[in-house]
Parts: C-alpha cells; sequence; structure tokens
C-alpha cells in the first residue's frame, strides 16, 4: 500500500534490475509508477502495488524522481530523447550500466537534475545490507532523495562528476574480474589433479582475502608515486618466482593464458631498472602515454 | 639457547626465507646447523645460536631432519646429488619454490624420506599467525616432524603425492596475481582519474573479500561439471558488461591488457551456447586437451 505522504518515483526499465528497485520502492511504501517497452513486464509489479504507465510520457510526468535502468546507454538517449521538453525541471537518477563518458554524456544532454548511479549488486543483492550504490553528479539530488536511493542499499556519493560513479562501478568489476580470473585459473589446476575443488574453495578464498590487504600498500604506492615503499617481496623476485606458474599449468596441460599479461609486464619493470621495487610500479606500464 | 632435548634440525640455503626459518626454529630451542654457499649469510645466525657447517656434508651429517630452502630447483639438486650418500636414511623436507612435477622428480632422486612444502608467506610473516605451509609426500616424515615444522606456522598436509604442495601453493599463489592484476588495473583507473587510490583501497578491498564468497559456487560448478547450477549473473550478461571495462579503460587512455584473457573465454563460452550458464564454465576452455 503506497504511503501517499512520500514523494512519487518512476522506474523506467523493468528487467531483472529494475524490477528489483521497483520492489524495494514498494516496500517501502513509495507510490511507483512503473514503465517498459515490453509492457508485459510491468504486470507482476502492478498486482505488488506499483502503477502501470503505458507510454513514457505519462511514467515521466506521473514523478519529479525519475530512475532510469535499462539495457545500456544507447537505450536510454533513444528512450529519454522521445521525452526531452517533459523531462524539464525533474531529477534523473540513472542506475543503467555505463562508462564513465557516457554518464556525462547524458548529464549534460538534458535540462534535468542529473544523478548517476553504478550499482554493485546482482539483482537479488537490491535491499540487503549487502547492496551498496555509487552515486555522482547532483549533490542537491542526491541530498534530496537520498532517502529514497537507501532503500536499495547503502548509498556512497563519490563526486559531483557524473562520471566517478560508472568510474568507481568499473574499477571494483575490474578487481573482482581480475580476482574471478585468478581464481579459475586456481580452480582449473585443481581440479586437473584430481583435487576437490569445493573442498579447495575455503582455501582460497582465505588466501585471496588475507592477501587484499596488500592492496592499502600498492594504493600507497601509486598514490605517492614510489614503487619503492612497502616493498616485502621486490618485484625482480615476483618475476623470477612466475615463471613456476606458467611451468606448473603446463605440466597439468592448463592453459596459462588468464595469467599470462602481468608476467611480461613484471618482467619489464625488472628490466627497466625497478627490480627492487614493488609490483604497484607495474601501473606506470598501462598508462599508454607511457607506451614505447 | 638450544635444547638439546629437541631433535637437531640442519637448513640449507639462508636466503631471506631460509633466514626466517632458522631464526624460528632457533626461537623455539631447536639445535640448528645452518649452510649457505655463500658463508657470509650464516655469520648473523651462528651470532644467535646456529652453528655453522662450513661444507654440505657435514651440514647434512649434524641432522636427522634436514630442511631445504634455496634459489630453485635445479640448486636444490645440484647441492643435493653432491652429497647422495650421506643422504641415505635421513628425512628431507624441500622447502624451495618449485613446480609438482620438480618436487616428485625430487622425491624419487634420493634414498630419503621426502615432505615437500609450499610456504604460504613472505620471510617476515614466518613464526607468525599470517603464515601457513602446505606439505605434501611422506605422511610418516610429516606426522614425526609436525612440532618442528609449525614453528614456522599453520601446517597443512595435502597428501600422500609430493606434487600437491606445490600444486596447492602455485594455485593460490595465480588466485593472488589474479586479484592483484584487477586490483593493479582498478587502481591504475582512479589514479587515471585524479581520484586517491589510497581512499580507493579500502572499497576495493571491501569488494573483492565480499566477492571472493563466489568461489563457493564456482567450485562446485567445475566439481559437478555443471555450470548451470549457482547461477546468479549468466555469463552471456556477463560477457555483454565486459565490454564496458575495456571501453572506460579506453576513456581513460589506460591499457586493458591486464583484463584481455578473460573477455575472449567468455565470448567463447557464449558462442558454444553457454549464455545461460555462469562463468565457472570457461574452465573447459583452459584444459589443453579441449582447446580448437
Amino acid at each position: 500500500m503506497p504511503d501517499l505522504s512520500k514523494p512519487a518515483v518512476t522506474v523506467l526499465g523493468l528487467g531483472d534490475m529494475g524490477s528489483a528497485l521497483v520492489r524495494a520502492l514498494l516496500a517501502a511504501g513509495y507510490p511507483t509508477t512503473v514503465w517498459n517497452r515490453t509492457p508485459a513486464k510491468a504486470k507482476p509489479l502492478v498486482d505488488e502495488g506499483a502503477t502501470h504507465a503505458t507510454t513514457v510520457a505519462d511514467a515521466v510526468t506521473a514523478s519529479r524522481l525519475l530512475i532510469v535502468c535499462l539495457l545500456d546507454h544507447n537505450t536510454v538517449a533513444d528512450v529519454l530523447d522521445t521525452v526531452r521538453d517533459a523531462l524539464s525541471g525533474r531529477v534523473v537518477v540513472n542506475l543503467t550500466n555505463s562508462t564513465q563518458g557516457q554518464a556525462r554524456e547524458l548529464a549534460g544532454r538534458y535540462d534535468v537534475d542529473y544523478l548517476d548511479g553504478g550499482i554493485m549488486a546482482v539483482p537479488p543483492m537490491i535491499a540487503t545490507p549487502a547492496a551498496f550504490v555509487f552515486y555522482s553528479g547532483s549533490r542537491s539530488a542526491y541530498d534530496t532523495n537520498k532517502a529514497v536511493l537507501e532503500t536499495f542499499g547503502e548509498s556512497i556519493y563519490v563526486g559531483t562528476d557524473p562520471g566517478f560513479a560508472a568510474l568507481h562501478d568499473i574499477a571494483l568489476l575490474s578487481g573482482m574480474y581480475g580476482m574471478f580470473a585468478g581464481g579459475l585459473h586456481a580452480l582449473a589446476l585443481i581440479n586437473s589433479a584430481g583435487i576437490s575443488t569445493t573442498e579447495f574453495a575455503p582455501l582460497l578464498k582465505r588466501y585471496v582475502t588475507s592477501m587484499a590487504g596488500y592492496v592499502d600498500g600498492l594504493a600507497e604506492q601509486i598514490d605517492k608515486q614510489d614503487y619503492a615503499i612497502n616493498v616485502t617481496s621486490n618485484i625482480a623476485m615476483q618475476s623470477a618466482g612466475y615463471i613456476n606458474l606458467t611451468l606448473s599449468a603446463q605440466e597439468q596441460a592448463i592453459s596459462a593464458e588468464l595469467l599470462e599479461p602481468l608476467g611480461p609486464l613484471m618482467a619489464r619493470r625488472v628490466a627497466d631498472g625497478h627490480g627492487h621495487e614493488d609490483i604497484g610500479g607495474v601501473i606506470e606500464l598501462l598508462k599508454k602515454g607511457n607506451k614505447k
């Protein structure tokens, strides 16, 4: 039952994530209007208390606060372009997956108070303590609508640059996919020797979790551009030891392709005279301006 | 002051790790004989109570239990070959970095009770609660010498195959380097936008630590060779979203090379008709027998 003392909210896009957002809003009592290109997706949400708008224009005019969760950046621009005038003066919170550049482009495209968000959760995690969402862009849009936004999970505001939420989101996903890549290689090795990966998994989690503490030291090196601080194992030693990772994969007939790029980067740092430093210096080789 | 009721131990190799092992033994009261190719490394340890052997033969005959921590596999074989007869009947615990194949080769090379170990620690962590060591090979060598071995850190016995300690060691390092690769990419992105990596680091640690829980699901998929279980976000969606990681890096003029290999592997699984499954299925593409 919507609480009419609460502000109306419109959600555009009812995929798995959009639907999860709507359910969080309904559970918190917000009068919620929903729209989706394929109207059938609205049916279960209407049964749960949402109001269905059959056109984007109706959806937009129903609420001052618009939450957008569509397939991708181009879809957002296509949909919002059709209601450009109706948008004027409203708050747009765009939670669609996008890059920092796409978010900035959208922020300047309409006459709206624009807030971009990066959701760090899969749909079943929405409205649980495990979910958090980065926001950046209009500070006033964030402050005014914080209570609504926090129905989705913890909110973390990372600056007025509308691209910074996406940048934080993608940086964390990059970290996660690196860990998954390493984890998949590890599990493939263990599996290839006929050892139970299920029994091995707790060791892997424990080690990765404990080694994640090392990130603080790397971050400090990078901020100071001084890769000779916090060195517990220098890159020359690490580079030499890395060879065993490749050899071991060969012995198990497992492709080492997921581990491939880091080896040559470490070796280049050593060859460039940074062997006594730490692995953090590898980021100098990732900066395109520094490419040979 | 050595406790003469405790068994004598010999340590071959006094690099940073070997020296840390000797110090742990001395602190626990074991009469400890040390040898190193460059004798100067023995000096500080002798000052702390170790006995210096000037030849490998003297070092070997001083103790029934020999702990070996040399530069690499070939060095171990070179050194031990010179004292082949003297080794007979002793316990060799080889803690030198090696692959599973190298460990197996060494186990069969001498008439000894052979135990291989993989140290999951950097030297300053030895004898702290954060250190742990995998052991595999002779069960009796492990059981008889467990008290000595546990002076280095927690000990985890992983089977009679002398290669399994190295395999577990390398699998965990592979997981760690994957995480570092992802973390370095993430930190490079954040740094390129002028944001403090030191302030970002806690978010990265928190996210990677929380996502490490996902490893259990991947491990179960792999053990069952059923990649359609535990799917929270299917590989088709993950593969589509992965494109933003590359785009975002391009926008920041950061090379995405560290993230490169996973993208095509996910895309191949989708193209092969596994789009509804989870990312765990990528390991099928790492098995060399399955290569096109």
